[in-house]
């Protein structure tokens, strides 16, 4: 059982992020979804195929940390499983954030397989929950694309176990995970993202 | 005969489609043309030459199948049977959007004549009714631009009786058409399309 | 004199006008300047300075064909002449816009010195008035900037004498003159040039 | 001590210029600072790491021009110093803008170490306080970024020194300082930097 108040919070801010991550273009045509902790073994989460910068009442559900609806009838996400990792892994963790931006998707693919996107020399890097400096180095994992989400689950659990330090990934064609103690801090890890990969795609532009 | 109060509930589908389409920069300068259907043998269509952010009361008429007004003195745009041809061979179809982007224009005369546009590994293809796995491959094909649309409306009817599976064609320098079974499902492909569009000439500006 | 209500009505287009294509971006930093007919003698014209998105009651003066300023002690747009001879050469039109956007900025600046830029095959060109082909090839003069701007009226004046079919010209480095019967047209106009620039450029950075 | 409404109407400008900047993109993810003079001695500045598109009545502080907070307990920005010897070094001075946009970030790591970006032949450069010809050069210098702000202020305070009539600078990687009268020069001076830093990327784009 879980608090009902919780629950209540934890969709509108939910709700709140998908008005504003669609009216930037990151979550077009039912693409994208979004969980906030509701307590150590529930989580709020976009119920499928929902439009993102429609979310209302019903379009927010609750699972618990293996991925099973608790209380409801609806089908969460397909990539349920990527959020529940992720709470399972970190504890401080508050809010997951699942967008599909073209300039994600164009980025993990312009990357040659294996390879991380490395990003160094930006201020803006500071923006990111525990770096102080812009001469330190983020790494940016892109994991293939695939329908099979478990096991897409326990590899991206398995990199991160190993790097905790690192707040987000790619995936190919696809789009970026990130996370953070509390929703604001993911909505500005998402903003930081995407200014970083504009920034990537700008300067490939110019220097091809 | 058809019912007023279908009429007017497909008339504001297409007045609430075009505020956002305008807006998004689809359909500049009076551009494009929107239609919904209302039964068997009608259709409500945008009247030619009209700001498609401003629609109103007096700026969707009705149409028959074979695209003549109905209880109408306005004048439908010259693109009528390219809508009109798209609901006689797909019964479940409810609305046509058809809108001119810069991207679509762009993308549309830099492929070869005679080529479709072949997209693939996107995970917003799953956007499109029917799509299942990014693993799939979407054909966009690419009509010359003409003045002649009786010709056009045979062309396409044709290449869609081959291939009814394909959700969308170009018309080179000119603009997309797209449709689904209600209005919402055809916005979220016109969405899924720009977003598609975007990403490849984002690609070929980086790999020229 | 001139009929004050006449006056006001020209004033509110101008004004409507400043906010929607300040909000485009077409018209940053105090830039651009716009007047509108009020009768075969008078325009109403931006005061110079002031901020297009943001244009008030004080924002809009009464200049005679020959640019003298009438019943006001405000100092309109160094540019006054431009718009004068748009005028006194057109009985016609009602409004004519000046804009500095980007694309129009790097366009002209891109062109070779003496060459116009020249528009073919895009169905948009139907947008502006007269127009009935995409086939048709729009032609638009760039002439190079100057600060001497009597003498930049002259050439415009000669130009258009010659081409009254052509409905706009670029300033090298400087932005965009398109006119029209009426606000709406000229608006209309604009929106088409900047959706064509736009494509011109796309086009350019993918086949440089 | 300080006069409190003065205090009041400068911290207004700040919430009021955050808005505008922040819907921009300019200054994402609690990146920018941005202070108005309240007095001789004093400023208004921004509370460090705050959300600039949603200031409000607890995010905005005093300091002196040593920087030091002045009747409050908050922390200003780490760059603090960047802005006051600006204020000490140009009386006139009533407002100072750093934001960080894409465009100044990327144009800013193009540029080889130790050469400015000049700026010419833009009709634009006339939107500077001072500027009356677009056949002037508009020089910007580009500081190397650094964590060591007391450096970075003492050669940034050397160069204008050097250069008072250059309306602002780079910081490699990082953003743009720019500076004004009012806060209205100061929000135009930054327009107008962000429309020259598009056309040059522009430009750049589509002749590598």
């Amino acid at each position: 059982m879980f608090d009902v108040t919780r629950y209540a919070i934890a969709a509108e801010s939910i709700v709140d992020a998908g008005r504003f991550l669609y009216q930037r273009g990151w979550s077009p045509a039912t693409s994208s979804n979004y969980s906030a902790r509701i307590d150590d073994e529930h989580i709020a989460i976009t119920v499928s195929g929902r439009h993102k910068g429609q979310l209302g009442a019903g379009d927010v559900m609750v699972v618990d940390l293996s991925g099973q609806p608790v209380q409801s009838n609806c089908r969460s996400s397909a990539e349920t499983r990527l959020h529940t990792v992720l709470y399972e892994l970190f504890p401080d963790v508050g809010a997951v954030l699942h967008t599909h931006s073209v300039k994600a998707t164009v980025l993990s693919r312009l990357l040659e397989p294996g390879r991380a996107l490395e990003l160094e020399g930006y201020e803006l890097q500071k923006a990111f929950s525990g770096v102080q400096t812009h001469e330190s180095v983020l790494s940016v994992p892109v994991f293939d694309n695939t329908q099979d989400i478990d096991a897409l689950a326990r590899e991206t659990r398995a990199w991160f176990a190993e790097h905790p330090e690192q707040p987000g990934y790619l995936i190919r064609g696809h789009g970026l995970y990130t996370w953070g103690n509390t929703m604001a801090d993911c909505l500005r890890h998402v903003e930081a993202f995407e200014f970083l990969f504009e920034c990537e795609l700008e300067t490939m532009r110019v220097r091809p």
